[in-house]
């Protein structure tokens, strides 16, 4: 069976991506074009209701939430491919801690900084430089936080590479490329030792070759 | 070994508190008065770098973000007390799908609604009736894919109780009590139908009863 990934153009759909890379689990894409709304078409909402990416159809299976759909896919193939999960309880608490802080304290101020400068003109943004000042202070906090974690353990759960690293690629990709704000990541000793390390693993790589 | 919980008097750590109880995990809570800034004292900020509620130590294990530390829970005592991850990879799956929605569509503009309502003049908050009004239509529309949902299951994630509807327990209720809009629970069938079963639940309700 071979799992059908909705929207591989954008950046949440890369987290599934380079985690079934990982995992060693075959995969087709769907192309989903959001700025021509074909994520508001009755077909996209039945799979997806609130008309978000990605999506996943595994056989008769459908999930979404890019971080469900890792979650599920860790799990499910546990021994195979790298585990992303931890060895015991206690490691996969800490994978999901850091995995909760990507969503919750990472993310909503780059999603901010990313739509105020990429997307600035389409989907009802306009670029806002009072906006973007806030972000980008709010991400540094993060980053300072990430920066003792990561002078302590080689990856943010601990010394193995879990979902809780790989949930930060597509979107920390936007913020050195795009975004223009590399430096931010290169100032932080041990969050640019972190970054060189996770960005340049072959999964990633395969993932960008991939989506081009 | 009893968990400690700090806390208490604030939602999320709610969270964690039903999560314990259903779990029948024994507990003990920690207040942490956030106005008078005991959450960004140097002890409290070694427990949780962000000055963020909940944390919980176990032993000499430390967790924080509610998210996860109720899968913790619920993956550690499986088989004792409520099931609150599904039979199946699947159905834990779609549990993490709808935990996501809740973390993601359905949180932030409660978060925010609450904020403006609740903790208006405290904390740097401004009560502003644009961002009250919409984030009332955030909820709303997030409101609507439940009543879609529930009139076909029970509950979120399939016909069982889980960690998804037990985290929507304390937003929820401030929206209902002190925020003033049940209206928004009530008007839908199927929403209110499952409020009303959710929020009865003894655990719940002694949660409830601990925290006065």
């Amino acid at each position: 069976m071979v799992v059908k990934v909705y929207g591989p153009a954008y950046a949440s759909p890369k987290r599934v991506l380079v985690c079934l890379v990982e995992k060693e689990i075959e995969f087709e894409t769907v192309p989903v074009d959001l700025i021509a709304g074909e994520n508001l078409t009755p077909d996209y909402l039945k799979l997806q209701p609130f008309g978000s990416l990605p999506v996943i159809q595994d056989g008769d299976y459908t999930l979404f939430e890019s971080r469900a759909i890792i979650r599920y896919y860790a799990e499910k193939y546990k021994s195979q491919g790298t585990d992303l999960l931890g060895k015991t309880l206690e490691e996969q608490g800490l994978v999901n801690q850091w995995l909760e802080v990507e969503a919750h304290n990472y993310h909503p101020p780059l999603y901010t900084l990313v739509l105020h400068t990429m997307f600035s003109g389409h989907m009802g943004v306009v670029r806002n430089e009072q906006v973007i000042k806030e972000s980008e202070e709010k991400i540094g906090k993060v980053l300072d936080v990430y920066e003792d974690r990561l002078s302590k353990s080689k990856y943010l759960a601990g010394d193995f590479f879990s979902l809780a690293d790989l949930s930060h690629l597509p979107f920390t990709n936007y913020l050195v490329g795009p975004v223009g704000k590399g430096y931010m990541i290169k100032e932080r000793k041990h969050v640019s030792a972190w970054w060189d390390d996770i960005s340049s693993r072959p999964s990633w790589l395969k993932v960008l070759e991939i989506c081009k």
